[in-house]
């Protein structure tokens, strides 16, 4: 059973060395979900017809997020991400996000990318808190991941970033 | 009914102006949660018996989010905050966040107090990530806010801050 | 005939001292503009019909940037920005950009207006470059400041924000 | 004809993927003006003389700029710069600036040089608006670019980095 | 006898609560010193005589940093400084740095005279480091505070900051 | 006798360029202490003992804070790092800081490891200011470095790491 990685013998919080794994190709795929009401949805999309700029907004805000990861997470390593992608699909009562980022290097982006769909979550709350404050945020999670010495996870059951 | 305040009459992004809004206290509680497997909560909490930092490291990551809200999210002012607390419960299956912020101020804090809990979530899946990758972080929420011209507002059917 | 401000009676650079001086509600008004190919221009303006996001995303990094004003520029003092915007008018040959910021406070926000041109222009610059590299970035100014001791300025002979 | 890279098939901005691309040895040359009066240029000429800082600390603000290029620009890449110098010529009226950046990575360095011309420029502004608020900025661009797949780039009729 | 402020009853880090806190004007004086060779002294001076910019460096680093405390410590609230200075004087083996910070404001900015004080000795370490590795950076402490409930403040036995 | 390297031959700083060094496995282990009076560290320990967050939120702002010191060091390159840990002994009157960074790269790092060193013994002032002012942060030192053309260096007479 292995233990935290990220807390050392002694109870204390570390970064994890990295510095003899190799480096490889890696992604990574998040999720997330924004539930609110019908009449919110048919706002955004009625501003994304008139070229408005929510969603763009909340795209930019999760790329630029994703590269300010280890800024925000203690024990994240700082990485040189080579893509991302923030991407939205709306149905009735709630918007479906999911994230891709990618590198070359010798630890994983799975951070990178959930921080990339909780930023770009957050941002859409902004934008729309005043016409529903009570709008949710949920199921943020990793849906797959390749690269590294741990090699292919896929969420079991299920997987919406094709 | 009101409009996307963020969206102009152009439908583009701008960032409201609010420096004819009065200054009061202003308070904002959220929460999110944190699903994962009981073994991975008996082993923060066995962390948390022998001093480890598991918790303290998302409280502080929670806590300097809030600040750097402004910084992540693109339409939200730079609020001067007053008060940031993080904390949490744990059940035997997940992890239960809750956030508060307050300053005097011309704006809320809603989205400093959620931008918190989202953060606190993160940290605990990145300590937690090589045990339990398939965690999912939900119900990202504000609970309850205070003061300003809207007023006191509370999440109908709960509340879980007291 | 008024000295450097920013530079004390030793030669050295400080912060100036503006603890003494009274709040007041403070506007700026910059401008910038991009010339570049006609072509360049018209790629812009397809991806603004087919919902494109190239100016939603200058306009972000120009709103995101004016809150970091003082973060990028040394002598600076961190402000509580009250409002941010940032605009676009094609032509033939540029993309003329104006932007507007606004505080009450005790020091006037013109550095912030023109950083957000600047960086507007930037990010223009960055998503155009791949089709045109020689693209000039010109004539940064002031247009006009309201309030302060100072009170109101107006670049003679022209405004162009109205 | 190539297209916008920064903007995919669905007119959506997205940080594009470099992973495949090769790590070379690249450098960018960029430059910028600002316009003034002669007087302005005698102050910060004689403030030189005694030591003064105001062009001091408009190279050390391009220098720190270039480095948080990607914290600014939403589609740069992150890139670990290895050398970057920001460097004066005064003459009557005006200031040029020009900026050289330089890494082994799998992406250009031209908006580096650009930010770091910018924000320099901005800083001269900045300690010198008192005396003179209409100050113009002007002529920020590439002048030249080694390294890459498209190889080398010179400004056409001019190179003034030499 | 009081208790440490920045921890709760159950002995959690929070930001303290400073919104009910009367604003009043408040400055904080801090210094700290860097002991090497006088050689190392000497090339510094003589980098100075001869427009270096060593000292200009570490000043700017040191004002930026006052700037930055709330984003590096993580218990400190964000604060609208409206006053920095960071001052250098050489002797045979060290350099003694003083700082001042200054605000109207609900807490004090004691932190944000340490933080530059600490910033500039590390950047005057950076950039002879070089030449002396071994240079040790010395007695970061505080010198005085004005302003606040808790009043005057003066090191007993000395202050060198007049 | 070698020059400032940061200062190039016109006396002005520059970032220098680090593209032809070979990248090899670099560490850097430094330390500082912090003086304080004996019923403080009982303090702090009676925290510790009841799970109190004092030294665990200076490790964390220490190991973030390595993160950010390109941000912070004018002249630093950006670096990727691949491990920074942070340590505290507690004696009768004083707090032993000790730090360790390491990564795979072209510069060295000792900055990241003072830098560590310094924010930690800051956060550490900064929780315990309110019981002692005049708490003193002295002896910042590198204590050993490795790696890169320079090999290693070990502070004579002394070294407390390991």
């Amino acid at each position: 059973m292995s233990d935290l990685t990220h807390i050392d013998q002694h109870g204390h919080a570390h970064m994890v060395d990295v510095s003899a794994k190799e480096s490889s190709l890696r992604s990574a795929y998040a999720s997330a979900r924004i539930i609110t009401r019908p009449d919110v949805i048919a706002r955004i999309q009625q501003a994304e017809i008139k070229k408005g700029d929510v969603l763009a907004t909340a795209r930019i805000a999760g790329i630029m997020a994703a590269k300010r990861t280890s800024d925000l997470i203690p024990l994240c390593h700082p990485l040189a991400l080579s893509k991302v992608s923030v991407d939205f699909v709306l149905s009735e009562q709630e918007i479906h996000i999911t994230t891709l980022c990618r590198l070359r290097g010798q630890t994983g982006v799975e951070m990178e990318a959930l921080t990339a769909a909780s930023v770009a979550a957050l941002t859409i709350y902004d934008m729309c808190k005043a016409v529903d404050p009570a709008m949710v945020i949920s199921d943020i999670r990793l849906q797959e991941k390749q690269g590294g010495k741990s090699g292919h996870w896929l969420r079991s059951g299920e997987s919406d970033h094709v």
